[in-house]
């Protein structure tokens, strides 16, 4: 069908529309104003409690009405926590997409995507049973008792909690709380699994990324996450062995993001560093990403998201402590980019590194997320502090030392920092929250204010992760390589794996040509 | 003014920020940390009750805070929900202008973000009042009752609503409640505002533009939104004629997305294909996207507004149905995802297509969309992977079959895939929500679980949306020709609409060469 | 360690993924849906609610939960409003970068990205302190009362607040509602430190900028934040003097924006225009920025975040007054938005000038924001739509009068529309919300609505915070020029800053020669 063309169309336009504002405006200054409270503050709401007996309500009704208030608050956090937590994903395609180069761009953000409804298939279908299949009353979001199966074994006289066993593809367990509890955790899982995209990004293979994000989300990731949040054997290591209240990792230093930074160092040992890393002489040459606010913009991000991911793991707004640990999870940010930069720009290049410092906030963030609520403010500037000198150094270390290429950073990152985390609580716990983790009576303490047995605790749980992440890690890709390459073959990967891969280019088009200047 | 400049000023700052950052760390760490108790677990907050007596809060005091705590919670809720889903904006600005070429971005940028503040102008005048002056007493936000007043027919003896008729300009209605409603309806709108952007995207003159995003927010969306939100026809065919509880549509897989979905079908037939999609022999050509990385950014940025589409539609907070709803919007995003990828790589191009895993990822969350409070986990894994499935062939049949050329396959994402969102909740609604839903007792109960009187109720209203908003938008978009072309010419749209329509290119400058490679 | 590689691996993975998914689809099928009540409406909750007794909850218990759900309402929304607030920094990244060229993107990034650690630092150890020491109890977080030192002196008979003096570094005041005030607080503060970086952009030393965005955060902030909100002389001027009550901003046109409006004057203004914008003969030169996508992206993640800025300034999700806030905010950018780009349209360039939208509807955020809780929706409107006037004659204004060259119309946009929107408080207030705002009785209206001398205050408030910030911007870019020069040197900035000032450039690597045509 065709359309009619007049010629004087823009002008008429144009003038028309700043008429039409005018006579707006005019009309809406005309209106009067209206005057009446709609502030609701002084109105009596006890109509709005369900009344049992028809006329006011009760005490029981209000308490009933109060404490689903309270359920409801905590469901609300829960919820909107994993929200911002799941939009993390957008930061991580952002900051691993804008370290790789041009050619790369495609297959590296489609990776990024698809790590996201593959990991989640995985967790659905058997990794939250096996998280969390054991973990009890859920206590914060309703109590629902229904996930109480844990496997346990017996080792020296101690119940050894290993896997969970119920709520396979949340059969079963139809329960506003589990629901809850199953989207939170799965946004957290989902951030382990796409950790390792940037680790082995610009040579991995598309369908053995594929398995392997599935495989992160139904069994690597939840095994240990089982140990530390379900109610597994690290946990119980305060009950058992007396020490402390047995391996405590707030939101996820160790379960999420050494994990995902483990699995990203076995998989860039054994895929091998990208054609051009490496001289034949052993030098070491710069790949820079192609795009920095890309990585500066997902590094925002993340930072945001954050905020859910740490202040949100209370999983439950009625416990007040979300201000502090907000509050610690910021400034450990700051402390840490802060401090990356200066590094970079006093010690290492001379330069205040825009990538480092999107790293070194990182750092701080994942530095933090273990101690966050354990500490108080200065300590988590400290832990930040620290966390930006170690990554900076961890980044030179791996790609200089043990000559793993890593393009983005995510070992230094995730892994060293998610060490420094869990240790950090060990020594910086103040001993002002905590009280009865994990079935331990007192508050959570660290060494710094008495309780050398938690930073024991802290250790173990750290190596244990390092060494059943790693081996796990290990056997599955090494039976991914029994189905596919594990790596794109040299001449794809010179080409850029965008089209081969996935059929398609990152980007399409030249800019034309215009009245700007570069 | 001129600024003075050292030679040594690079060295020396590099230095002193590191010297600091040395400082600052001996300083933190020779604070005495701070151990006093700030979680505030065990505070007596009674005082934080208003007391209307001057002593201790009576029963009746108390219960007015519950109340009001109650309204609190559902008002924080439909307000955060609303502020999500009013970001999805900026997620269609970047799938729809990812998957345009670099010549019409700018054009294509500015028409999602116009098209918020003007479809908003549009819904503020009259479009709300259309919609909901009839909707009654707003029982989750505080139960105020202004607005009332509906037109309403009789046909065979039942009363039809068609529309309402207060609030217009939000005058009279200055009231909490009213203004969270509306914010959260107004950002859904605008939703459904954005979709015919894609499906004309290329050529669409700005004026005509501009007045249609217009129109839909003042009258085409209003009107069929009041038959299924506002307490229509639609709503009414359970109380009027036994068919379940009426059209039941949660979140809005008919109100929004088969509305924006139908609006741009008819305009992409009305506007005709961009020059060189088919050939002379009836070829079909590819025009690929110019950034993937947008599209899958935008892609991420619409599936976490989705949460506070689907989540948010209680408009309460107090209702915990909100985990199952987050939880079978996040499944279902997921198998679509999955499911549209595998059938291209498996079946269709072989190739895992990135543009087409964003696709099917929305196919999932759109048709979702209508059942998500009403079916279980399984049902919502169902829903998604025929969507996965859908969405493909929907993309080549409107592509190949009709010849209607809709750059960014916003029929078979919206479109058809909101009509099967409807249809689904016919069929798989597990009857555990939604009693007394449009004044039908009983709960929401689809054809495999024994009420097929709904799917006819779903049926209908598919049916209802399809004939009624193609005939609006078809008429809107006649009555807009009178006033400007519908189509930039071919001169313009040869050389892209940046410059001609909107006076700028969407980009400006290439790349400076640098060290790096490509 | 290498790698096998099978030819025949895409084929199969395509095959076998399409398989996997229909065995899923029969899978998922054949399992019986569960219909069990999950929605959790009819329970008893009481049971949540901590009994003292053993028993049922008493009054008192039910009292004391029901006042920790209130704090715990107004402190999610605190919190979450913050988290909000804190995503707007990758708002201004966008915007600011989206308007700068190619050669300089990095660096501005960069400066928008360590704005955000380094302001929080000075705000952390300092600002706070200053500003809100002598704040008083906490009302609606929870009560606390230790922030309660204000240097006062006495002028005239009447104490003047100056500033705070407890606080500093958050040491003792380890208390939920104190940090959630701090980390709110913070990124109001982050706000303006991020402004300047637009004004300067594209010729500022990095180091001179570190140093400045410390110092906007631990002093020059602050200090007028004190007199507005923290209980300084500005608030005071109601009780002091009769004048309204007092100088009112609600969510900070003055205290935020008009303060970083002033600072990037004041600094562009010493720092002089880029070489090219203004010929010898006083011609000026456009000088396009970059990127469209990235300023209407940034856009809307700045309107996005928005809601949390003013909705989130009652620091109560208690006080329902915030649906007024949100509705009058986003009608604001609406009619913003529109104006500008109609005043543009059909009186300036004859273009609907995205860049001028996006200004526009930042315009109408900025003027809503001190007056967003005092007046009705269609006041809202009419602010909007002046300052979508307001704003496009700014920026002509400032370049082509003033000749300050403000690559991102900061001034236009945070400057002039702060000032306007703090008069039109002044103006519109219709009474209908701030009982008891700054200690006077009474609400808070306007001249419209009958109270002229609180557009005297308001008048006095914007007075105040130009003569001072801008006397303290000064004063501080003088003494940083001791340190450094505050500009590179003209071969760096015809070069571009990129790789000379933070060590890489903004994007590396063209796009590939490709299938696709632009």
């Amino acid at each position: 069908m065709q359309m009619v063309c007049k010629e004087n169309g823009r002008r008429f336009s144009g003038r028309s529309l700043s008429i039409l504002s005018i006579i707006l405006i005019m009309l809406m200054v005309s209106i009067p104003a209206v005057t009446a409270d709609p502030t609701g503050a002084d109105t009596d709401y006890s109509s709005y409690v369900a009344s049992s007996t028809g006329g006011a309500p009760s005490l029981a009704d209000v308490a009933s009405a109060t404490g689903h208030n309270s359920v409801a608050i905590n469901i609300m956090w829960t919820l909107i926590a994993g929200f911002l937590v799941m939009f993390m994903q957008a930061g991580f395609a952002m900051v691993e997409t804008g370290f790789v180069r041009v050619k790369n761009v495609a297959h590296t953000m489609a990776m990024n995507f698809l790590v996201y409804p593959l990991g989640m298939l995985g967790f659905f279908l058997t990794g939250f049973a096996l998280m969390f299949g054991g973990v009890g009353p859920l206590a914060t979001l309703g109590g629902y008792a229904g996930l109480s199966h844990e496997f346990t074994i017996n080792i020296l006289g101690h119940p050894f909690g290993l896997f969970g066993m119920s709520g396979f593809a949340l059969i079963g367990v139809y329960d506003v709380g589990v629901f809850a509890l199953f989207l939170f955790q799965m946004v957290f899982m989902d951030t382990t699994a796409t950790i390792p995209t940037g680790a082995l990004a610009e040579r991995w293979k598309f369908l053995a990324f594929c398995i392997m994000g599935f495989m992160i989300g139904a069994v690597i990731y939840p095994l240990y996450g089982n140990w530390v949040w379900g109610g597994g054997w690290l946990a119980q290591l305060g009950v058992n062995f007396g020490l402390g209240h047995g391996h405590v990792d707030f939101a996820g230093s160790s379960v999420v993001h050494m994990t995902g930074g483990v699995i990203g160092l076995v998989g860039a040992l054994l895929i091998g560093p990208r054609i051009g890393k490496y001289g034949k002489d052993g030098s070491v040459n710069a790949i820079p990403g192609h795009s920095i606010p890309m990585a500066i913009i997902g590094t925002f991000i993340l930072a945001f998201g954050w905020f859910g991911f740490n202040a949100g793991s209370t999983m439950a707004g009625g416990d007040l402590r979300i201000s502090i640990v907000a509050v610690n999870t910021m400034l450990a940010s700051a402390t840490g980019a802060i401090m990356a930069v200066a590094w970079m720009w006093g010690v290492r290049t001379k330069k205040p590194d825009p990538g480092m410092a999107c790293n070194g906030m990182l750092a701080g963030l994942v530095a933090i997320t273990a101690p966050c609520a354990f500490v108080n403010q200065i300590s988590a500037c400290i832990i930040g502090l620290v966390s930006g000198i170690l990554v900076v150094e961890a980044v030179f270390f791996v790609e200089r030392k043990l000559k793993v290429d890593d393009p983005v950073g995510a070992v230094a990152v995730h892994g060293v920092n998610g060490a420094w985390g869990c240790l950090a609580l060990g020594l910086f716990a103040d001993g002002s929250y905590g009280a009865g983790w994990n079935g331990v009576s007192g508050t959570v303490t660290g060494l710094f204010y008495g309780d050398a047995s938690q930073f024991i605790a802290q250790i173990i749980g750290v190596g244990t992760n390092i060494i059943v992440i790693g081996i796990l890690a290990f056997i599955t890709y090494k039976l991914i390589n029994l189905i596919t390459p594990m790596r794109v073959t040299p001449e794809v990967e010179i080409a850029g794996l965008d089209v081969p891969e996935v059929g398609c280019p990152g980007y399409v088009g030249s800019i034309p040509e215009n009245e700007g200047t570069a």
